[in-house]
């Protein structure tokens, strides 16, 4: 292992916290030497970075229900890296991993932290590496669990996605038609419709840069809504809560029509529509589901390998892009789960 | 029967609907004969009304949960009566009944009616005439399942509760108390606090009139908040929202603050609160209940007997007064459950 010793480490840190859109002034761009593990630490070089809506919010200062990333620390993401060296039998040098990586070339865990947030091998024989940051991954488990746990759908519900084409709203509309709802997908622009609808096999799907959603709403689901994966929040969680069903249930997935506003957040105004309808309105955090993530990635594997799940991954390429395609995820540039691939193998 | 002829009907009727609080203009004042019960109908005399912030709700056009009053109708109102014809073997002259008997001294049943909407005899023995329309009644009711079956309370909960002291809140609140929660009232004004705390029980209660309610939170619920009981959203919402536990529930009852607003309804803009907790919010219609009223009567009465369950009801006199009455709910004036008495007997 000794030529460790001459790797440098590209990472990109927080310098600053954002107000409004992040921008690249919130970045700071350093360089250390790798060296080797420490006794039981395990070297991961990293291959390809998850870039996330949530990672709006981890750099902003205060509670959530994650801690912040602090001023000078690594940007937090999750990945997919190789095992470069490794003092920890479990973990050879070539394997596959996925884990919290950060946005750097190279990070280092120490057996405390391999312990806790944990490093785990991936199969190649399931999902491919960008798979496995997509529907294998954690937009897949929050898919998953949201769907599942909380919204609890039953055949011939009306189930109604935000963010449709992206990394999540792949997962949730595909496994809704799966498990026998009638599927209607909000995406911006018409390629990603078409991609939805002719692709994904979504029953519709709503151009909301495009379209008058309320209308569209009202055409697609003229009986109501039973269930609304929401990923976006804003205008159209409201015009979601006007067509609400009895009993109906809505994920708060997340708001990232929200998550750059400088002003207060949007609050639901048809929030009322919950009482009218005795409908239910309910956050998920993935985490919490981490100890059944082998159980719905076994399942998901299964539908992308029969072809009854398909996926988009938007690949950009290379670390230094990190500021401007973060920025993609809030423009809705990116198509798919957008994925930074750091280093080819 | 032959006196019932020359008896005179007092009747309120929708006249026009409210922008913003209603007053005397929306109402209109009838006199009808009362006359004889059709085969296998019952005839009620009106002793008193329950007066509900719902039946703001009522006045408006449009969809809801229940169907509004038309213009021209007699005034929707559930209320205790007197049986003082009756052509169903069930009902006897004398007998005191529970039903929807509208704003006006007198209603007829026909047998569809009876059997619909129900009109049912109230046992003076497990409550007063008054509780029978608070603890007893769609209040206590409302009360009742909204925090047994969509709060879920668990001993040691942090349960808040917003209109305190008038029908629903009293029950919420000491119910809670009885299930083993932490309870603090939100209430307007020192004496309704007072009243909360000192005869019902409660562990502390926040004059929203008079102090600062997010401050009251933090000092009354350091930890957190594991249900709200929202029986007026607006800013309140938004505080209690922003001091939500993991897993917390908000049980939406209703939004007293919001129901004379002529502009849009203020949306809860800390929603995302509820995504950050794992929280959820979910509406509650009594009616759902129904069939299980006579069970949660049963356990209430048995709290009213053994005194654990307190009751304040604050009485006003005379049909006419309704539509002044009604508003004081909306003013707060009233203090307790708003009866209108309009017979003695």
């Amino acid at each position: 292992m000794t030529e460790l010793a001459s790797l440098q480490n590209h990472q990109i840190r927080l310098a600053a916290r954002p107000v409004g859109m992040t921008k690249r002034d919130n970045w700071q761009f350093t360089t250390e030497a790798v060296g080797e593990p420490v006794e039981g630490g395990v070297l991961v070089k990293t291959l390809c970075l998850s870039l996330d809506p949530a990672m709006r919010g981890w750099m902003n200062e205060g509670k959530s229900y994650i801690a912040p990333v602090e001023i000078g620390e690594v940007m937090r993401a999750g990945g997919i890296g190789k095992v470069v060296a490794s003092n920890d039998a479990r973990f050879a040098p070539g394997d596959l991993v996925t884990g919290g990586l950060g946005v750097q070339e190279y990070r280092q865990f120490t057996p405390m932290e391999i312990k806790r947030q944990g490093i785990s091998r991936i199969d190649l024989r399931m999902g491919s590496i960008t798979q496995w940051l997509n529907v294998l991954g954690m937009p897949g488990m929050t898919g998953y669990f949201g769907l599942m746990d909380v919204g609890q759908p039953k055949e011939g519900d009306v189930v109604v996605v935000s963010g449709a084409s992206g990394a999540v709203g792949q997962t949730v509309g595909q496994l809704a038609k799966i498990k026998g709802c009638r599927v209607v997908g909000i995406a911006g622009g018409k390629a990603k419709c078409d991609f939805v609808v002719n692709e994904l096999g979504f029953d519709a799907c709503i151009d909301y840069k495009n379209e008058d959603v309320r209308a569209g709403l009202k055409e697609h689901c003229p009986e109501g809504i039973d269930i609304y994966f929401d990923n976006v929040g804003g205008e159209i969680l409201d015009h979601v809560l006007a067509r609400l069903r009895r009993k109906a249930r809505i994920i708060i997935c997340g708001a990232i029509s929200q998550y750059n506003a400088t002003t207060a957040v949007q609050g639901p105004k048809n929030y009322l529509s919950l009482l009218v309808n005795r409908a239910r309105m309910e956050g998920i955090v993935v985490f919490d589901y981490a100890d059944r993530y082998p159980v719905a990635i076994a399942e998901l594997a299964g539908y992308l390998k029969d072809g009854r799940l398909k996926s988009r991954e938007d690949v950009v390429l290379g670390l230094d892009t990190f500021p401007e395609s973060l920025v993609k995820l809030f423009t809705g540039e990116n198509f798919g789960k957008l994925v930074l691939q750091v280093s080819a193998e």
